[in-house]
């Protein structure tokens, strides 16, 4: 078998077969196939496309070029959950301790986040003493003990798509359908739950910015996780603002708290009810959504979930008493109100830049080496459809470092769009396959 | 400017600028952008083409990659040939000392051959003590004063095209017209000459499979060229069987000596002619093919032509006897004839397999290190449209060596295929552009 042909083969519109495409993925984790020659049958396949059959293939080959998570040997179904990303998104810190409350197991290998915020474990450093770096045995022991654990990425999972990532990232073969879905799916099938719910964003936060697209994606990545033998469920979520009011580390972690007190922001909420009915269903506690939604605002309303939060946090060694009194989470020492400039209706939230606010601060990171501070970032107090007059606050920032906040302000006021007309308030869930 | 952008430009089906096409054939050749970026890139014009303002630029900037021939020196019009390649070209043998006899001055700059047989300058070999390496004075001397030299590929002419193409042919981007087209003139324009004759082979010996493929190449370098500034025509030649009917060194400048001599193959010398009359029409020689026509009869009914290529042979340090005498050159020691198995039409030859013969017996490259064997070769003594009888000998094969020797037989008979009912002659120039 010679890769040239392969190439040749999908560039002429051909159909590649298991045994092709597993003998390219393998060849070029072990460096035997050369970047040039990955690089030309990317952008052959950004034009002639992949069956759902070649995608399969693709995305199993991918998780099988690298260790596995085992999770054997935790009882009962374990459900994951992905998110395709977004700004101010703290859904898995409300989720887990709901379902793992509700009987589900969470055992999630957790990563750190790259850009606009944080990611989950830098989020749960926020509590002081918090720690993921755990054995494979605790990690174990845990999810069956008390039903919940997060371990840093520490396996080399799906190390073809880490690869195959970086590469397209720099000849302009990213945004294909079957290319994307494979690449989160290999990861996800690597780390070895029975059944996988996904929270595809969309909007312009989201890295699929239309409907349409996010649809698509979200079907191709379904499609997949079922042939390879997952129960699968994807809901369809608005990233055209940020998600709840919460963006930055610390910030996130005590929204996601007040969510489980039953406090949280309407769509933040009703993101984490949707998200969970699925998991509960898939995990075979709830045979149904509404069951499903019924038994989390019941663990909601009798303190249960919140009490699994500080039980999770008091076993990786964080002080629990943080979710009591979220007063002592420490915050920027810089606090500034931001007004709006006018009245009128909030029309549009460019998103991305929000992120960008919070980054600026010092919420996330620039390069992987980059050292986060988890006390800073952006509170917003309106959101797209709401009416504020001149001088009603937008956000409250909090900040450690006067320059760096001011230049964050002046761009956090360019992303507000206030206008004149009534805007309808957006839909939190777009859909659900 | 960013080498990314080009690409996701071009994926997309944007026209790239000037300044982009420059910048990254700079880049490229420089070793500034990296394979993989270009291969992608390759892959990406293979699908949304470029446009003729795309492919000049891009031709321009190959040109302009290393150093360029100075024929400023050379008194006249310089004109140029180039063919597409193919079995039993030795076209340049017989071409060039008729129009230098016709006071059309031939600097050539000839390479080795690689694959099939031999290039021009191996052919040129033949003649005991020629040699190539002659000095740039000599060069321009030998051209002013006897009208032809040939020197072998010393400067590094279009060095972007060189690393392009050893890219491209790994990379399955071969095939697209503008590639080819200006990979080929890239070299042309280099090389300096103010007219270029391209000699489009087409059929299944040649790089073209196709006439309508061999025309659109031919029309894709004509506009180059023009739009360059050169003086351009094009003959679309057959290249279903071989040229004439010797192929393998020693064996192709005794029948380019014959041509000379108007002893040639029919085929051949018609080939001959309608370049030849190219080249005397745009060097100013021949007000028309007509003329040209009439001019070349003279230079070989008189001898003229046969003794401008001795003095050629003879500037260079080769024998000139041989020009006269062709039984001194040295031939196979073992000369097979190769008898057809059975009576009927030749109805096809595999143009390509008897290529490879050649080569098999020694007479051509597999790898730029192998040594060539110059008198080794094949005569064949029936073509496409000929009536054989069984027994009759359908080629005289001299060789070195006796295994290769039969294997190369057993190929050539397969290569030959023999059929009851009559097969037209195929025409020898099947366009002039």
């Amino acid at each position: 078998m010679r890769m040239y042909d392969i190439i040749m083969k999908k560039r002429n519109g051909g159909e590649l077969s298991d045994e092709e495409i597993r003998y390219f993925i393998e060849g070029y984790t072990k460096g035997e196939i050369p970047d040039y020659q990955v690089s030309s049958l990317m952008m052959a396949i950004y034009f002639q496309k992949m069956t759902a059959r070649e995608t399969l293939t693709l995305t199993l080959a991918m998780a099988d070029s690298g260790e596995k998570l085992d999770l054997s040997a935790v009882n009962g179904i374990k459900v994951d959950k992905h998110s395709t990303g977004g700004v101010g998104d703290k859904t898995s810190l409300a989720l887990t301790p709901i379902v793992a409350s509700l009987g589900v197991p969470v055992a999630k290998m957790s990563g750190r986040g790259l850009g606009h915020t944080g990611g989950t474990i830098d989020k749960l450093e926020s509590f002081p003493g918090f720690s993921t770096a755990i054995s494979n045995d605790t990690f174990i022991k845990n999810v069956n003990e008390i039903g919940i654990a997060i371990m840093g990425q520490t396996a080399d999972l799906a190390p073809a798509d880490k690869k195959l990532y970086a590469l397209r990232d720099v000849t302009a073969t990213v945004d294909n359908m079957s290319l994307i879905a494979s690449s989160i799916m290999s990861k996800k099938l690597a780390a070895g739950a029975d059944s996988i719910v996904l929270d595809v964003k969309t909007g312009s936060g989201a890295f699929m910015k239309t409907e349409e697209d996010s649809f698509a994606l979200a079907r191709e990545m379904v499609e997949i996780g079922r042939n390879a033998g997952r129960k699968m469920s994807a809901i369809i979520s608005n990233m055209d603002q940020p998600l709840g009011y919460a963006v930055g580390n610390a910030l996130e972690v005590i929204e996601a708290i007040d969510t489980l007190k039953g406090k949280g922001p309407a769509d933040f909420t009703e993101l984490v009810y949707a998200l969970g009915a699925e998991m509960l269903v898939n995990g075979g506690k709830a045979k149904d959504r509404q069951e499903a939604t019924d038994m989390i605002s019941e663990v909601i309303s009798s303190g249960k979930a919140l009490d699994k939060l500080a039980e999770f946090v008091k076993a990786q060694g964080g002080d629990p008493e943080y979710v009591y009194n979220t007063d002592l989470f420490e915050l920027g020492k810089i606090v500034v109100e931001v007004k709006a400039p006018k009245a009128g209706y909030i029309s549009h939230i460019d998103c991305d830049e929000i992120g960008i606010c919070s980054l600026m601060l010092g919420g996330g990171r620039e390069t992987k080496e980059s050292v986060i501070d988890l006390s800073v970032g952006i509170r917003l107090l309106h959101k797209v459809g709401e009416h504020v007059d001149e001088g009603d606050i937008l956000g409250t920032f909090y900040a450690n470092d006067n320059e760096k906040c001011n230049a964050a302000i002046e761009r956090f006021l360019r992303a507000y769009h206030i206008d004149e007309d009534c805007v309808p308030y957006p839909n939190m869930v777009i859909g659900i396959i």
